[in-house]
């Protein structure tokens, strides 16, 4: 391979690599906001548990993004010290929790997602990132399991609760177009075999959602419906620059602190 | 006059210097956060003017502030490189807007303690102080009349508009005792002619409150009440810290930054 080709490659690698890595700070950083406000105790410490694993993963994908960059920054740069323009997290994750109708769907929504892309990126001829997504998969799992038990009981539960959750996936289905749009450096990586094609995924994606809304008895929304996109643009929603002012606080007022 | 009596009178005048300039910032900052989202457009704007005001307020008394230190900083580093515990404001000020009637409560109960805080302090021995609370005085005079006819129309409005009222009287008192407490440090400044006592200026408060809440059909919390307070300590509520992160962000991320 040409090193013109090589850095290339390298560019979109970090580039992807700050996706899954921030998808996974920021969607973590926003179940952490329940920490102590859970509807329940057990839920409580489920959804603080999930947010860990979240920030784990993100650790791994931020870490091999810096390594990959090459340019001396860490994991905690990488977290701390890049302002809005510069996240390329879905715009579904740092939507903020709502109800828990809300937080759940989003969580289902985004965790369907992760569990089919990295069952399929553990093929990856990236060992780094084989292995990564081997180890995420099997939280993911767990996570996807844990909001579609919750989007059953939510949607078949009482008159309240199905209308809630209808109202949250109402509002949040807009988002998951965006999951599944791939810049030109992403089709590059997948023409490598770096980085999963997105067809089969989104099938896959569409076909297990309807099945659940049928579960659910909710009714996706149909029609001529506004996405909203921008992840390749890094374009954000309002609530990111908020999301960060209080997630950087800390690093940034105290900078190069050690504890 | 001594040295050592002159630092010490320094080292009193820049705190409280820091309590009227953070007053006038943190109660501007939450009333920025109505902008575009007033009411109605008239109210939108007189919230964003008075918000201004306050921050201009903060803006002479940080300058003040930042000149009897002297240290070398400036108005804007006493505004953002500050943490909670070196704010020295009223909780009041720090809560959070609520809705309309929570607002021009804290509103009413902040600018009718400066109203009669800076009438007695025109006459402060310290001419830079005199003549900021003369200039401020102009425009709290304005705030104080706003708050106070709203409060009229909410609690002598409709039943929800009275009953809102009353909410946000019923939270909002126990934040108003730490308005009359005075440090050690204030107290000399008291018996230096600096800055006005307390007594009158308390009686002259519970007196004109008590008038407008009899007006406004509205009960002030009566009995065994806990008030909270705690600014002499560097005492905060919750909400101070997630104020700061969201109002300091733009200079803790881009430090030094010139436009």
């Amino acid at each position: 391979m040409s090193e013109t080709a090589q850095i290339e490659i390298n560019t979109a690698l970090f580039e992807y690599c700050l996706k899954l890595g921030d998808n996974g700070l920021i969607l973590g950083h926003r179940l952490s906001e329940w920490c102590g406000h859970g509807p329940i105790l057990e839920e409580d410490i489920a959804m603080t548990n999930i947010a860990l694993d979240l920030v784990g993963q993100a650790r791994g994908f931020l870490t091999y993004a810096a390594e990959v960059e090459g340019k001396g920054r860490t994991e905690d740069d990488l977290a701390y010290l890049r302002d809005v323009m510069q996240f390329r997290n879905f715009i579904l994750v740092e939507q903020p929790n709502g109800d828990f109708a809300h937080t759940m769907t989003r969580q289902y929504f985004f965790s369907l997602w992760a569990f089919l892309h990295f069952s399929q990126l553990v093929k990856s001829t990236d060992e780094t990132l084989a292995g990564l997504a081997q180890k995420s998969l099997k939280e993911i799992t767990y996570h996807l399991r844990h909001a579609s038990e919750w989007m059953r009981r939510l949607g078949d539960g009482t008159k309240e609760s199905n209308s809630r959750l209808q109202q949250a996936v109402n509002n949040l289905w807009i988002y998951t177009e965006e999951l599944f749009v791939n810049s030109e450096s992403e089709k590059m990586l997948t023409k490598e075999n770096i980085l999963p094609g997105n067809e089969q995924i989104k099938a896959d994606w569409n076909e297990r959602v309807s099945e659940l809304m049928t579960e659910c008895n909710i009714t996706l929304p149909a029609g001529n419906i506004k996405m909203v996109t921008g992840i390749n643009k890094g374009g954000h929603s309002e609530h990111l620059g908020h999301l960060l002012a209080e997630m950087q606080f800390l690093p940034r007022a105290y900078p190069n602190s050690q504890w």
